[in-house]
């Protein structure tokens, strides 16, 4: 499983050599280096096991070990899975899913990640209770909108197929056993996984991402192979050889600069859901108050290329100058696709195209997207993989993930907490409390 | 087909007396009334049909009649729509069919809007061919993703077909019967239906979304009278009494004072695609240039309750202040879904859930998710409307538009060009002619 980095990051035009003023200067990441000395001693004690941490889950083999027995016996007994769970519970197993899911043998992966009566029923009303192992996943225990799906699904769930069998159509994912995610379990004697010590947002390289991956196809040892050869690379380089200290560093100036608004734009749209579980992971590690007081924080936005060049390019070029971009493509999309007849090619707007393929003309968007941000002094940068495989897409988890604590070093503020959240959770129990049937005024 | 106005919309929270000091005052929004006048102007011309508009789209009938005379074709002789287009071609018919579809007589309406290679291939796995009838729409005629779309299923489809048949299974619609689109649709001999003289993203009320629209089992008739009503609302009211006026008025000067970026966040996955079809509208109509070379613009960005409290909403309430918030609601989702059992209500976080509803849960977090962007000093707003109807999205997509062109005239930017998108599509065609089977360097 050793295999050479897949992972390419061009931050050439994130420079004041390409882009001009909206650029930074080489230099000046550099020098936020020594800012940076402390995370790099936590990171070695993270790498050591020393402190629970996100960085140390790909060298934990207990996780595939656990991934594998439960991934069997899902795929042995069942052809669908369906995944409960809000924000990180699912965003990772959602991405692992898109980018590289589509088992010949398993049938569907689902996921509900919300409380939204409609997508509930539309999501149970597929399902053939027989055939569905339900996998739900609560770090605390006690998010309601989890407790809330599992809660609506029970009886159906029990009226399908008894309800002695439930205990064996149901997986529970907590830390500790804790919480009433746990209780219910127990109650109705299913088994009970253990999430890591780590954020939800952080979990991905645990069962909680691994588990519906594996169950959906993917080869979750090639993504945890990945993850590890990045965080090595993470811990040995100093700033221009550590691509999550020099990506971070150059992204947190940059935004310090007024370019705080992050797009993540692939041209791959097997690589969209990258930018969901992204999303979380910078709004809720960066979005906060640092010790003075301050709001700080990166705003990260979706895009998908060629599509929002036809939605959004217009306002990257011409708008107000706020934000940086990472584009994301895979070499192997030129070979996809079919040639574009020569037939018509006596008609001007298709003569360019005759011949060519169409993953060759999306590679042409993308080379000329970037070029037109470039020439309109818009900073971004590339990362690129030859194929969209687990080994690169490991590679990419764990650099955005590093690079996330890097911006966060720098911000000063902990990228391990969500204190604002609290207050909402507290207002919607009242809010429920008075609930009658109707909304109200 | 009167109906009393059925969007409300609630600005409370847009004002300083609510959000304190990242609001605006009411009486500066106010104050901006005269320089609208001009405006107030054209949109009468518009109205009389003096100058080609989408705000006179409503009131043009011949577009339902070709909605009915080709929706009805479509309907009685194939099972499955795929519609090709990019951008507006595309987006305003995806909104009708995921916030109103679902015709239980027809299959699917199905969207290609990209040239992701992958993505076509599996969607053209799924056809019938011989069931199928294929939309192919571009103002210009000239788009390239949509030549290359519509050329690479074309012997697909011949294949399948015979290629005498293929004159039956294809509908092209461009402005004036212009471009490469409207030439291909002549050698094929298929019919060509026109595109009204308004930009992509302002076309929705046309047969470019409303054929999509209707055989997918919208109610486009409702659709058509509620932008209508929304429309008359919009020409006869002064500033408070106009809610695009008010409303774009007051987004404005919030944008001024910082909070350019406008998020969207309905809760109800129904009013999903309202987002992607406004984020278009939002960003290529405003993000430009004005006369004097600054660059102008509001950024919009997608956010869904109740998942994104677990995603961004820590980054919203924490995070720098400069974002606005249109929350939108449905009443009638408080109706819907399963009550949560009461059986496991001894468990502490089970118990405020046990009795109450979905539907009810997703209510709660919304009232919950208002409040504490309110106590946080967020400036947000909400639109609510009883039910997700056909009337109600009409005055929603008309009041979005004219709020559009209330904030472009406001700024001093032309809400109808994309001056900047050119210089990439020139770049793609001189990449795609160096293109030889890889990406290069």
């Amino acid at each position: 499983m050793t295999a050479a980095n897949r992972l390419m990051i061009d931050m050439t035009n994130f420079f004041s050599g390409a882009v001009g003023e909206n650029g930074v200067a080489e230099s000046e990441v550099e020098a936020l280096g020594g800012r940076l000395a402390g995370l790099r001693e936590r990171m070695t004690r993270w790498r050591a096991g020393e402190e629970p941490s996100f960085l140390h889950l790909p060298f934990e083999p207990e996780h595939l070990e656990t991934v594998y027995e439960w991934g069997q016996e899902i795929t042995a007994g069942f052809g669908q899975l369906l995944v409960l769970g809000m924000g990180g519970s699912s965003l990772g197993g959602e991405m692992l899913v898109q980018c590289l899911g589509g088992s010949e043998e398993f049938g569907d992966v689902l996921f509900i990640d919300n409380v939204d009566p409609v997508r509930i029923e539309e999501t149970l009303e597929g399902l053939e209770w027989s055939d569905t192992m339900v996998l739900a996943i609560s770090k605390s225990g006690n998010t309601a909108e989890t407790l809330a799906q599992l809660l609506t699904l029970l009886p159906h769930m029990e009226r399908a197929i008894g309800a002695r069998s439930v205990k064996d159509h149901l997986l529970v994912i907590t830390e500790d056993e804790q919480g009433a995610l746990a209780e219910l379990g127990r109650a109705l004697h299913s088994p009970i996984l253990t999430h890591p010590p780590v954020g939800g947002r952080y979990s991905v390289l645990s069962p909680v991402g691994l588990l519906p991956g594996y169950v959906a196809g993917v080869d979750v040892e090639g993504v945890v192979a990945g993850a590890a050869n990045m965080a090595e690379r993470c811990l040995s380089g100093e700033m221009r050889d550590n691509p999550a200290f020099w990506g971070g560093a150059a992204q947190y100036l940059l935004a310090e600069q007024g370019k705080d608004l992050t797009i993540l734009m692939p041209y791959f749209e097997r690589l969209n859901k990258v930018g969901s579980w992204f999303r979380q992971l910078w709004a809720e590690s960066l979005g906060k108050l640092d010790a003075e007081g301050n709001h700080r924080g990166l705003t990260p936005s979706r895009a998908i290329g060629a599509t929002d060049q036809h939605s959004q390019l217009q306002l990257y070029l011409e708008g107000p100058a706020d934000k940086q971009f990472t584009l994301f493509i895979a070499d192997e999309m030129v070979y996809y696709g079919d040639r574009i007849p020569a037939r018509f090619k006596d008609i001007p707007a298709v003569a360019p195209l005759a011949g060519h393929s169409v993953g060759e003309l999306l590679a042409a968007e993308f080379l000329a997207t970037r070029e037109t941000l470039t020439r309109n002094g818009r900073p971004n940068r590339t990362i690129r993989m030859p194929s969209l495989d687990a080994f690169a897409l490991g590679e990419l988890i764990m650099l955005l993930e590093v690079e996330t604590v890097v911006v966060a070093e720098l911000l000063g503020v902990d990228p391990f907490d969500q204190p604002a959240v609290e207050e909402g959770k507290v207002l919607t129990r009242r809010y429920l409390a008075q609930m009658e049937g109707q909304l109200g005024q």
